[in-house]
């Protein structure tokens, strides 16, 4: 999940310096409007200690109309807070029509904290079924609610710690809390993903943002304000003039458009990182090599698989790549390893007429394995939020929504014991290319090239923003997304069948006690 | 929560078979524009045993195009089901677009069950937390969700089963495992009403059902079936007009409307009975009695509230009513009993500048009392489901949901250890007209009398209405409605200061332990 936020996103000073004064003429206009229609904005900030969640802050006081913008701080709750219920002191400051809250520490920091220091997973699920609660209400009254995670990997929070410590003016920012809290990182972490999974909904998702460079986080954060504005404003719009048409029947002229452009969207698309840099994409395994280990590993994952039937432990496969990526080969090289009678190998294609009256995800809870099987997907319920996004098949609302449905329906995979892993094969476009033209001279293998397979590659911009959102979105330690370096195929079915067998042996031991 | 189900609500023979061809035909008229606009319809029976849900779903069989509809009833999991996730098994059976899924003893029967049999309260919330994220899944699907509550009370129940049990062709319906649940029936029913209450949400709420006359039960299950796909048809063809609109840039004539017409509640108006219905109005008290006992209970509130500003316990009092039904009278009564600085009336009249750019729960967080003080709200939240629903004021969507955001508010006051009761002032039509004109003729209380309270008396039935689904779905154990029989002021302000006493004791008691 955190993975796309340690990809060392930055804007150099040159480019910030350019985009700033647009940024902050469009983000104020957009304020304004937002004022107009009466319309409340709530930003929850959290994150890592260290992230720049004060300096971006101040930033925005900076950069909107302050009358109209609400700053609020937590602290451990006030005798007269302690005497009335949790939420009664964020109701308080709750901004009002047309106002904006930047909330620090707000209703996050105490089942965040809670956890680190020990408590249930029980408490926590039940603190966060109530701020899901408490957000539905206020979106469903009109607010707009942008929540937003500042991350640092654990070795840049070390090094901001440390770079604020040495500095004579800065070093009171750093407390003994600080370092407590970063001697907490692992801890802090995984809470935070059990945290932003179950709370992340189609009104009010979670955004990470790497908070290393603090050109780009203050960049990003304003952008995002930005563009919830004027995707409620549009909203509105759209429905009054929706409304309008209806009851004087007949067709006005639009409405000036809202100042557009997005440029930290520009920048990221050409020069900015996705999760996919940071693979390294020439690794290679020697052919020898990869012959020893390919049967060592295969035999290592017969005898987990036959101890995986005796503990009725089910593992369920997921695979997804760009075209030509390798899938199937990788999945063929897990085949021999495993019993014939308790292995599905599911392609997923287009959705038979049944399945298509049904939810989505109808079709694939049909092939959940029985206990002690396996279920391998060859493509899967992420045609979602890749395919179905980026080529329009699905609607924005219904591709949003998918992630928390996704993450809902492996969290039920997950409770129920079994071991859920996703892969995304990835090859550069390059080659793609050369195994295209291979494909196509190659007479057994030319049928595998279609139109689409064409077509597709020309999103392919589009599909990697996917490909990162999917990552950030739907990558838990519990149902992890392993990204495998594709190009050399040796290497990627290696990685491919030594990270299930890792994962299989890790649940099994954890079973067997 | 089940007092609505309780008031003998029936049908006459005679007026059965004069409504039952009309509603069979709309019935199914209804489920074809269902088929047509390929929107599955999932129906859930739960409830009391005897109270009829497998009669009503044979019934409906008959009433429906069978070739649409399914109808599952689950048992204990079979080997295959327990093999995967709980949630499988009803995922297989999920209706397909167009079609109309009965489910008996479906996904809400083994979180009643588990809790019953001693689960803890956290396993059940953590069940049914996830059966709202199913349920959300279905309905942003498209999907029309539909939660029936067959109710019979306690000795209701146990007739039934000593009938059935007497009659020789009937008697293999009793089971050992139906006693045994009567036995557990208050179990049942406290369980029960957690489920309703956290899963009633606007887009799937619960109905309850009074299930002791088959006549009425069946009429009252059709017509809600009817209603909820004539409400989702409707919804389309708004949706699918305004696009038309938008694209052609012309209105078109409306499309030919669906058959209307709703028997039940043109009965349930006129002859049947709501809640309000079981008051016996002509209680009084003597005039000397209630000199000596009012004083009493003073005393009592008095020594009560010294030991709940000691436990730091705090009261929250609502009142509602007629307009002079004697809230005022009630309120004042119970004042002198109280240290004047521990106590806080709060009168809500139309909200002020600043609460109307806020939720409308706002206003109300506001004055919550610190720990062992008392609010009084003479006039409180219910004004949306109450005044709002019936004038307009508030949107069928924005009052549908405020049962569920009431019972949310109201669930964090309960849990912080708060008394929270609500009286209804109730008096008849003619004891309100002797008081208007009681009123009009005597100076010093002429103020008090506005246009608005004769208008309101227009609306009598509305308000009857409203105030028995206000009582459905937001009465709970812990933060009850208490109905007062309000023609005799003398009886009224001794229910409502001994209701409050008695809450405050046992309160106190539990606490202290």
């Amino acid at each position: 999940m955190f993975e796309t936020a340690e990809v060392g996103r930055r804007i150099r000073k040159r480019d910030y310096k350019e985009m700033v004064p647009h940024l902050r003429e469009t983000l104020l206009q957009a304020q304004l409007r937002l004022r107009d229609a009466k319309v409340p904005l709530i930003v929850l900030f959290a994150g890592v200690d260290g992230a720049g969640k004060g300096e971006v802050t101040n930033l925005l006081n900076e950069w909107m109309d302050p009358r109209w913008v609400v700053t609020r701080a937590y602290e451990a709750p006030s005798e007269e807070e302690r005497d009335r219920p949790d939420h009664w002191r964020f109701w308080r400051d709750l901004p009002a029509a047309g106002q904006v809250g930047l909330f620090l520490s707000a209703w996050y920091s105490r089942p965040l904290l809670d956890r680190v220091y020990g408590g249930t997973i029980e408490r926590l699920d039940h603190q966060l079924d109530e701020i899901v609660t408490l957000e539905e209400m206020l979106t469903a009254d009109g607010a707009v609610v942008l929540k937003l995670w500042m991350h640092l990997s654990r070795d840049a929070q070390k090094r901001r710690l440390e770079q604020l410590a040495a500095d004579p003016d800065q070093a009171w920012r750093v407390t003994d809390r600080d370092w407590k809290h970063y001697e907490l990182y692992d801890e802090f972490i995984a809470a935070a993903e059990r945290i932003i999974t179950r709370t992340s909904t189609a009104d009010a998702p979670w955004h990470i943002i790497e908070g290393v460079d603090p050109r780009y986080r203050s960049v990003k954060v304003a952008t995002l304000l930005r563009e919830a504005i004027q995707r409620r404003i549009r909203q509105i719009e759209a429905e009054a003039a929706a409304a309008r048409v209806l009851a004087q029947g007949a067709v006005e002229h639009a409405a000036p458009a809202l100042p557009d452009g997005n440029p930290l969207e520009t920048l990221e698309r050409s020069t900015a990182r996705t999760v996919l840099d940071r693979l390294d994409m020439s690794l290679t395994v020697a052919r020898k090599h990869y012959k020893t280990e390919l049967k060592r590993q295969q035999a290592r994952l017969n005898l987990l698989h036959r101890r995986a039937r005796q503990q009725r432990l089910s593992t369920i496969l997921v695979f997804e790549g760009w075209d030509a990526g390798g899938k199937g080969g990788a999945i063929r090289r897990l085949l021999p390893a495993i019993d014939a009678r308790s292995v599905q190998v599911i392609p997923i294609a287009r959705p038979t007429d049944e399945e298509y009256a049904h939810h989505y995800l109808w079709r694939f809870w049909r092939h959940l394995p029985r206990a002690g099987r396996v279920t391998i997907f060859d493509r899967s319920w992420y045609g979602r939020v890749l395919v179905e996004r980026v080529e329009g098949f699905a609607t924005e609302d219904e591709w949003r929504r998918a992630y928390t449905e996704i993450n809902h329906f492996e969290s039920q995979l997950v409770a129920h014991g079994d071991v859920v892993l996703k892969f995304w094969l990835h090859i550069t476009p390059e080659e793609q290319l050369a195994r295209f033209e291979a494909r196509a001279a190659t007479p057994h293998k030319a049928w595998k090239l279609t139109d689409e397979d064409w077509r597709n590659r020309e999103r392919w911009d589009d599909y990697v923003a996917a490909v990162h959102d999917m990552v950030e979105r739907t990558s838990t330690r519990q149902a992890p997304w392993i990204l495998v370096e594709g190009n050399d195929k040796k290497h990627a079915r290696l990685k491919v069948i030594r990270s299930v067998c890792d994962a299989l042996e890790a649940a099994l031991d954890a079973r067997e006690g």
